[in-house]
């Protein structure tokens, strides 16, 4: 699997720590020195599908290819527009990509991790095509505006990649911790249904902040060990390690841990807070643009967050 | 990929069409007539995780596996109880899959289809492992219970398959159909954020009957003649045609336009009504425990729906 290109979008309206203040008891210091953020997009006439139909059409652009050369579409996300249609049918429709197919895929901050190994599995099948992988979020609206301990945390966002067959089959390592999975919740379902006894489900983020950076810190660094020790790697033997954006703090924590130097750890949390499954090609867009990242390298795509869930990848970029 | 074992649950509860009058303009000769469906389930206190994890369960009591011998668990849904933990998280937890993974996919009433194919990518990659797919769905917490377009279509419930890895390759075709995906849309995202200027999306299903009809009987017929060319295959050479069950009259007329016998495309939406992503492995399971099927037996998997999507896959039983 070869990443052809990358692309990135974000909402037009940034708001700072310092605005935070308005709705919450909060300020720009306690947010900076805890968790690396200073400011974040938010929608507010962007949606999931939109932004990523955005990065879809810049990823055709950029490459030269129309959307009658694109074979799949995945999109992850946890803040769809709708259940049905699915972002990436949407997706499919923006760019006239006739003969592709087109599904969202669950796994939260993991979620472009997951849906580049699903991407792996049709490329391994079908060495011969090509196919989009997108993460996309809107997670504004799932987020209590008045809670300090999430809603300064996250920020809306898109990015993606085009992605081809090689004929190789990239290294993954995948595993949810779903006995922790109640301790981070968000998109609660609403309930319509006259024969449900059962309540509403909190449609808003949920989170035992002090369990969630536990696991961010522990489990993760016990999996990236696993995974390396997997492909008989050494931390020196990957260039740049790709960490989903959750908290630049848990991301030092974690190198520190496994002696990753901090130039293997790109951090780009600053201007968009955590965008969840959009958060690592966000920050894989940057650095190609940046010229920060060359042919070659060895990256190391690790996922975390909500389900729980850790999800890795080796790719040659 | 080969199919070890499937399994099946639903509510408890059963809503017949003359209860459904009680809600909405509507009678029991209407529905019947025009869609063959004569009852569903509808949760009262079971949830799609719940529901999950029962089938989940079975499949390891039916084969005698444990949960430390699941690679993957990969949950199609579009009523997933959280956007996050996502369903297949939970389903991890409640069988101990500690070496899993897990994530939910939606490709709505295509979604198991989908699935399907993600798991044959997994397989394909790793074919010494072994892994779940499962639809389940509460579909009636996503209705508005006045509107008798679509209230009386829809139905409750969970199934799915326990597969391994055989070193083959099941021919799939996924194609999606994204202009037409705002003819039927359900579980449009609320909006808590005070940046957004967009009106909440509509929760509810929302269907367009007459172009979804149109599409499900002309689409699909067309994608099923493409589907069995691409693999030179006639009609005759499928022993079963495991249409989703959207309505009897759709895949009446979809067998009818293609010449395949009524006895290759069983229907059981008479109980359960349209089981979305449920509904293909509700029927392949309903066909087991009945030895309607038997091993050997070559399955096609067509998928159709919501997005809008038709999905493909052909299996040896």
């Amino acid at each position: 699997m070869r990443i052809i290109e990358t692309a990135g979008v974000t909402p037009h309206r940034v708001a700072t720590n310092d605005e935070l203040a308005n709705y919450m008891d909060t300020n720009d210091d306690w947010i900076r020195s805890r968790t690396g953020i200073r400011e974040r997009h938010v929608a507010e006439s962007e949606t999931t599908a939109g932004m990523a139909s955005d990065v879809a059409r810049k990823l055709l652009q950029r490459s030269g290819k129309t959307g009658a050369d694109i074979n799949f579409i995945v999109v992850a996300t946890m803040s769809p527009d709708y259940q049905t249609p699915a972002v990436a049918n949407l997706v499919q429709a923006a760019i006239g990509a006739d003969f592709a197919s087109a599904c969202d895929l669950d796994a939260a901050c993991a979620g472009f991790v997951y849906a580049m190994d699903y991407a792996a599995g049709i490329l391994a099948r079908q060495p011969d095509t090509m196919g989009m992988v997108i993460g996309s979020e809107v997670l504004s609206r799932e987020i209590d505006w008045h809670d300090r301990g999430t809603a300064v945390l996250f920020g809306d966002g898109a990015a993606g990649v085009l992605v081809e067959g090689t004929g190789d089959n990239p290294p993954s390592r995948l595993r949810s911790f779903g006995e922790s999975g109640l301790e981070l919740t968000a998109g609660g379902a609403a309930n319509h249904s006259p024969f449900s006894q059962l309540p509403d489900l909190p449609p808003d983020f949920t989170m035992n902040g002090r369990e969630i950076y536990k696991f961010a810190t522990t489990t993760v660094a016990s999996e990236l060990t696993a995974f390396l020790d997997q492909n008989e790697l050494a931390v020196a033997d990957v260039d740049h390690f790709l960490f989903h954006q959750a908290n630049a703090r848990i991301i030092e924590e974690v190198g520190h841990r496994l002696g990753i130097k901090p130039e293997q750890t790109p951090i780009n949390i600053t201007h968009y807070g955590n965008t969840s499954a959009a958060s690592i090609p966000l920050l894989l867009n940057d650095l190609a643009e940046a010229g920060k990242i060359t042919r070659g390298e060895t990256l190391l795509l690790c996922g975390f967050g909500g389900g729980l869930n850790v999800a890795q990848l080796l790719i040659k970029y």
